[in-house]
């Protein structure tokens, strides 16, 4: 059995964004920028895209600025945010620690050019609790940075509430929507959103492309100079198949949305009740507010990786925390930030199911993670230390 | 009959480049940072293509850092130059007024932040004087910045001489070789070049790629801060179906690179003479220093605008500037920097031919362009001034 559940890594394309691309890679190749008709036309796919991407979330084509993925709308909003911030003599902005690295990392840079950060707690499912922001609030706060739904355990932040605090109080509210977008309805018309990032390869659109939300009026700083393109925003030729691609990934996935999540719930809750069988294994992140087919789960007294071959072995493909930072051999930080230990938050696996997912899949997958677990467990030090009574059991 | 001659602007990617990318769309569509066999092929695929994109410039794959398009690599580029500089004190940089926005722009930027930036006189073909760098060349200076070829006019700028001069005094050369990758021999093996941008769909690849070259030891600065991609230097998700697509094109580029280069030049030279019976007009750039299937003409009396809308008319894509800048009503900047006045530099025509163009195509731009700019002449009341002998004739 071949079974992909890393789709909160990358997502196999669908026939229809590459249906949408192929005509404009093979034919109205023309740059949108220039005056002839294959150029309008390239122009008209491009804004014709940006309408649909705009609609798929409520916000106006206007709102929309296209980008090359998650990572750069991440740092592109955050950036922009700071930079009226820093105009304002307000440098202070308030994230929490399970946010992607495309945050982390561009608040740290922001933190050596003299920018104050203050990092939420989160509770044992990694929610964000309001009354916390609203306590963390500072008259030189600028900016508040959430996550709509996390990348690793799939905890949906409580978005609305965290929103109405920051338009309360007139801060600028940024959330990293990345595993949101085209898996959970979102509608930025009703939502206190001011800025929203999105990667079109996490809902079967390219790589390489992705889209910030800006609410009309939010001023946006250029990442990248140079030409005018993006309304003067974003520079460089648009990538207008890739994003041709993404509008009609998205779309889909927005019509297909009530279906999908009520089917990945119930193989989303069937995988977490079948692991839940094996011995000192916990789910981590919330059991409910929860995306729709994210599972991730430590078991005691094995490593990650290991785990993650063994399952290759089968056809399985999954991860052990994000796949942005592997290579790495530090644990999780959002395992770590939740208060998995060290050690356990080193045996970590994340299974995040398609849509074309199966009852079968599932139980293979259950069968096959319970068996690995015991066979890595057979040579592990630690779990005989564990079983020995040597050390204690913390699941 | 239907050509399109503005290859500066963008190209039609090669069958090739399409072929590459699709399995990688299709099926291993795998994150390049997973573990599980599906993301190592993806993996293997962006080796492989760095590999291939390193060869074709004489360089070593870690060398090569892939991009969304040139824009990009140009900020970055210029973005770590003066982020090594500041950090040693030096804070001058030096370029010339001709170089693309995406050079220019991110100057003018560094400029705010405290850099003095030096622009080098061009001569009127647009050639950039090694003297002249020699002389600017100050011990607080961390860059030069000079374009390998220039976008509108193709004039080829005397790279080696130029590097050599900052090789000599231990300054960064950055070359924006977005026009001059895959359309003429580039070796930084041999060439004193530390930093080149180029961008895939200027050589027939798809839009929304580039690479940076960054010989090795020049520390780079992140544009886009996140995940450990590309050595921790380029965040975001790699898109290997576009980086898989610009190897292919480019290996194609350079494979027929010398026969392309020679039917060129001819067919360039054809269309300049044909073009420079119409009265009154004048070739911009260098007649010999210049891209192969560069032209670039000023009409007197006539909009450039009006000129390329009744060439497309007839089926010819041509453009007047670049495209980035398009939508702008100010004349080039490229154009008023080799001296061309306000008026005249409005009446320019770009055709920038591609590899499969004909004799008779040259022949037809050359006829429609004639006729066109005479149907224009009879409507301007500035070409009636000018034939009263009410105002001078500049050209």
């Amino acid at each position: 059995m071949n079974i992909y559940a890393d789709n909160a890594a990358t997502t196999r394309m669908s026939r229809a964004a590459i249906d949408a691309m192929l005509p404009l890679m093979e034919e109205t190749f023309g740059n949108p920028s220039s005056l002839y008709t294959i150029g309008q036309r390239a122009k008209t796919a491009l804004e014709d895209a940006r309408e649909r991407v705009a609609a798929c979330i409520g916000a106006q084509p206007w709102e929309i600025l296209f980008t090359s993925g998650g990572s750069e709308a991440d740092n592109q909003a955050i950036r922009s945010a700071a930079a009226l911030g820093k105009k304002a003599g307000k440098c202070h902005i308030i994230s929490d620690p399970i946010e992607h690295h495309a945050v982390l990392h561009t608040l740290q840079a922001l933190e050596k050019e003299g920018f104050e950060i203050t990092f939420l707690p989160v509770s044992p499912a990694g929610l964000v609790d309001p009354a916390a922001l609203e306590a963390a609030i500072r008259p030189d706060t600028c900016l508040v940075t959430v996550m709509y739904a996390n990348n690793e355990i799939g905890t949906i932040e409580p978005i609305r509430a965290l929103g109405e605090i920051c338009r309360a109080h007139g801060v600028l509210f940024h959330t990293d929507a990345v595993q949101a977008v085209g898996h959970l309805p979102i509608d930025v018309g009703t939502l206190p959103i001011d800025l929203l990032s999105a990667s079109a390869h996490k809902f079967h659109g390219p790589k390489g492309v992705g889209f910030l939300y800006a609410k009309k009026g939010v001023r946006l700083t250029n990442l990248i100079e140079g030409g005018a393109q993006e309304r003067g925003k974003r520079a460089g030729t648009e990538n207008v198949p890739g994003i041709a691609g993404m509008a009609a990934a998205l779309e889909e996935a927005v019509a297909g949305m009530p279906a999908h999540a009520a089917k990945l719930t119930a193989l989303r809750d069937r995988l977490i009740r079948g692991l839940q069988a094996i011995p000192h294994a916990a789910l981590n992140g919330d059991p409910t507010q929860r995306l729709p087919g994210n599972v991730n789960f430590c078991f005691e007294g094995i490593e990650g990786e290991s785990l993650l071959l063994l399952l290759d072995d089968r056809g399985i493909s999954a991860s052990s925390g994000s796949a942005c930072t592997s290579g790495a051999l530090d644990p999780s930080h959002v395992l770590l930030a939740i208060g998995r230990p060290h050690d356990v938050a080193h045996g970590s696996l994340r299974l995040t199911l398609g849509e074309n997912a199966t009852e079968e899949e599932v139980d293979f997958i259950i069968q096959s993670v319970a068996e690995v677990v015991t066979y890595l467990r057979g040579f592990s030090p630690v779990w005989r230390d564990l079983c020995a009574g040597k050390t204690p059991f913390l699941l």
